[in-house]
């Protein structure tokens, strides 16, 4: 363990370059890192790697190779110029254990721009809040990974262990850049993912499958619209009934650990509709997305099978409605973290030192990439982020002061799991 | 009136050319004349007007001009190049009467292509159906009004009355296209609109109104679903909010003339939707396309005070919903044929001695252009027309031997309307 006296140099330095944390952050935001346009923002990173002498590692997704593995998520998408960036630390003598400190650049869209305050991508600091998207989510943690490091360093030590600084895309939609990164060999013996996890460690999370839905029927003229099938109430009709497998999967909460207190951690989310033709025409079609939420312990392919008799089963009603989903992006499980891990207790114990309180751990109905290393790597990993508000809403922020403390207790954790060595 | 004689020139005159009618009509069908594409539809029947002799016209629509008329229907389009054709017979001494033959163009959008059992743009003719998107809706009439006069000149005489072919564009979406006709200072004693009518006359039929309605919320991350509103579950709540009206509305059936009777004359059709822009955000916006029906008498301006202040409602709501409407296209009100008129009369007749049976007149809950000369022309129009099916829909066709009928019955009314002279 750190004595008392390199925590406090270690916790001065993140304090000293805290400024220039905050204002990397900021540049960070300000490139829109969308899907597929991650390209700039990556530049940034791999360029704020190099500067720290890490051993770089850029790579463009594969998904011919992905696709083998059975955490992919299908993709809709040309992954051209879509990288991953990785920067390695090696430690003269390897002593330490090692350390994976991971976050995703890639950020959901900011959706109608006049709902916001101000400019997604312009990340102004009001009242100790970091604004834009992708603030929370996770750019703050991005930074944090590489300031807390270079806090242990500022305050003259360097780490025992080496560790992998991962940049993935691809976290909103499918999941396949941690899993590249798994795939392109990165292990450790931890790791840290500091989403914006409201000060707390994620205990448990729920898998997600991403699917898209297409209705259609035979349109008509709405002179005679009581003989037409109309797409779009067909749609909605499809909805209820996707509805109805989230009650069941709901009211099955207590018969999964960690979920058992949880009001509604099964969310369908419906994110996107489009459908018709012509406003004088009786709609056609309809195709809507659907975000699903399955447990730990469920698997992808039994959760699709459900979903597919579901649609399957409005085709033999009395008004028989044609469905068919194709799968669209995340057809990923969820994972618990087993408490009592050594980097659990590592991690409880620095963020007490920061904090002054006890590391609360929770379940969230969100997806995270902690499942990539915890299902396929058999790694202890660590969801543990900042105080945010609005992620994916309008307005995003996150916690500057939060952000403050989750990078001191990050750079305790590297140095106490990694080791120290005094510099020369 | 013609005599027996004449008529029976005139009627073998169709015969005569029927086969190259049909093919005049395929040709136009394979025109997938869309809405702003019309173009390469018109020149044909620009050609074809000019092949007869007559006086040509062609123009392209002002939407400045058009906006100040109380039938305008606002236009989301660019109206550059988009061109109302008009071909005027003259005769050398005008004794007659007038008539001006009016058919639109333009056509509704094909829908899924996989539905349709062959292209909708290829125009076979099978078992007795002419096949394609505006077959029946209405290039079957388009070429029926030019045939007809054909087989009045075919059979050895001139129309002693002034005749306008009137091939417009927009009347699937605005209308625009019969309003700049008639403000062009086109005039004349009596319409026929040979739209897909099933060999019937429309006594009356109901005004439209097309909009756009906008949802908005604030979307958040699905893991707090709860709290975040959902444009695209608020758009449903929105559309049975004016299900509500679309009600109320035919419950007043039983106080308009000639919609007493029907079982459902007012339809809102819902024909477009589109919302969110992430599965995984809980959707922030949809938007949907309305196309609503109002009664003749009904001024549109009445009818969309009220649907505004269904929306308002929304508002004011336990769960407040912000749905904004805008007009988009039709703006357009019903219309009544009065019984009596001489052209009527001599319709009547007509159809008799073609069909052998007598003609029924009925409503029509669809937006037609007759409304244009109707309320604006004070001008007896008669919307008439042959069998069809799926108008609007997949697999749309013409009955042929209707259409024959049909052209029969209008060149027997130009005969006896116009008058004869026979040809030196």
């Amino acid at each position: 363990m750190t004595t008392d006296a390199q925590s406090r140099r270690i916790l001065d330095a993140v304090d000293a370059a805290f400024d220039a944390q905050l204002a990397f952050t900021q540049e960070l935001v300000k490139h829109p890192s969308l899907r597929t346009r991650e390209g700039s923002a990556q530049d940034l990173l791999y360029a704020a790697m190099a500067g720290r002498g890490l051993e770089l590692d850029r790579w463009e997704l594969d998904p011919a190779e992905l696709a083998a593995h059975e955490g992919f998520g299908p993709v809709t998408v040309s992954y051209q110029n879509v990288t991953n960036v990785v920067g390695t630390y090696r430690p003269a003598a390897e002593r330490g254990r090692s350390l994976i400190l991971n976050g995703h650049v890639d950020v959901v869209p900011e959706g109608p721009v006049e709902a916001w305050s101000r400019s997604p991508w312009d990340a102004p600091i009001i009242d100790g809040w970091l604004y834009g998207r992708g603030a929370g989510d996770m750019k703050a943690g991005l930074a944090a990974n590489l300031f807390a490091f270079d806090a242990v360093r500022a305050a003259g030590f360097e780490p025992a262990g080496r560790i992998h600084f991962q940049s993935v895309v691809e976290e909103e939609c499918t999941g396949n850049g941690s899993l590249a990164a798994l795939l392109r060999g990165y292990r450790a013996d931890a790791v840290i993912i500091p989403e914006p996890e409201e000060d707390m460690l994620v205990r448990a999370n729920v898998g997600v499958l991403w699917f898209k839905v297409r209705v259609t029927g035979s349109p008509t003229h709405p002179r005679e619209m009581g003989s037409g099938f109309n797409a779009i109430d067909a749609a909605y009709t499809t909805m209820a009934a996707l509805r109805e497998v989230e009650a069941k999967w709901n009211v099955a909460r207590t018969e999964h650990r960690y979920f058992e207190d949880l009001d509604h951690p099964i969310n369908f989310n419906f994110g996107g509709i489009a459908g018709g033709d012509w406003p004088s025409s009786v709609p056609a079609w309809c195709e809507f997305d659907v975000r699903a939420a399955i447990y730990p312990g469920i698997s992808a392919e039994a959760a699709w099978a459900e979903l597919q008799d579901c649609l399957a089963g409005l085709a033999r009603g009395g008004n028989p409605i044609h469905a068919v989903a194709t799968r669209t992006g995340f057809f990923a499980e969820g994972y618990v973290l087993e408490p009592g891990s050594a980097a659990e207790t590592l991690l409880e114990r620095t963020h007490e030192q920061v904090f002054g309180t006890g590391l609360e751990s929770f379940t969230t109905p969100g997806y995270l990439d902690g499942r990539v290393f915890t299902l396929y790597a058999d790694t202890p990993t660590l969801v543990y982020g900042p105080v945010s508000e609005a992620i994916h809403g309008f307005d995003e922020r996150v916690s500057v002061e939060s952000v403050r403390r989750i990078t001191k207790s990050i750079a305790l954790f590297i140095a106490s799991w990694c080791g120290l060595e005094e510099r020369g």
